[in-house]
């Protein structure tokens, strides 16, 4: 896999500051596994832990509810390695690109992806959908 | 391609009502190609909105901008047709796996994805980063 399947072909470079954050301070981050496309979890930056990510390689957050800069896989090893960090047409959202270390796994559960709680499952076809709640 | 592939095996239904909405009543909405694994956007949705998605079967947000529902494509006809709806393990984000309709793209920018902005990408291997801003 090249770099150029990382972003999309008609990308523009964009200067960090040009982000918008909100009013606590913050951007969402989308983190995407760059080898399987996989969305693995949704964590929140500020321009100090964007700032770190950049500079270490590796996602920093912050995290809301400890209120304080979390380098991701800090106690669990499995950190994300950055391929790449685009933002968004509004600028407000981030979308980071990264590799697995340590076991492979982005959810605290042990799980590979934070997204395993299933909502709503279109119908195949022709057929009846799962709706819950 | 079957509904198998579009959620974790080890997925655990969870009801709509057991969602955790912001302040503001919202909750981040991922919307991923289900084709490609692109991620396309990130959106908002309220209570409301998702039940309109779920029952339309097509991406329905609040805007935030506009304080209304926005139903994805209703000017530019680029609807989003909804394959399944998942929440994080916090059940504080939505990743939506989506078909896309009319021209195929998702950005009002005419752009597939909204995520072109680059910021950083990290160097091949041995080599140095791009790094703006």
């Amino acid at each position: 896999m090249t770099n150029d399947n990382l972003v999309q072909k008609n990308s523009i470079a964009l200067p960090l500051d040009q982000l918008k954050y909100d009013a606590a301070g913050l951007i969402p981050a989308v983190i995407q596994d760059s080898r399987s496309g996989a969305v693995l979890m949704v964590g929140y930056m500020n321009r100090e832990s964007l700032r770190r990510t950049v500079e270490s390689g590796r996602v920093w957050f912050w995290s809301r509810s400890r209120q304080k800069f979390w380098l991701k896989g800090e106690s669990s090893g499995n950190f994300f390695t950055v391929c790449s960090i685009c933002a968004d047409c509004d600028a407000d959202a981030l979308l980071v690109k990264v590799t697995l270390e340590g076991s492979g796994v982005a959810c605290h559960t042990g799980r590979y992806s934070c997204f395993f709680n299933l909502l709503h499952e279109a119908a195949p076809a022709g057929g009846e959908g799962m709706h819950h709640g």
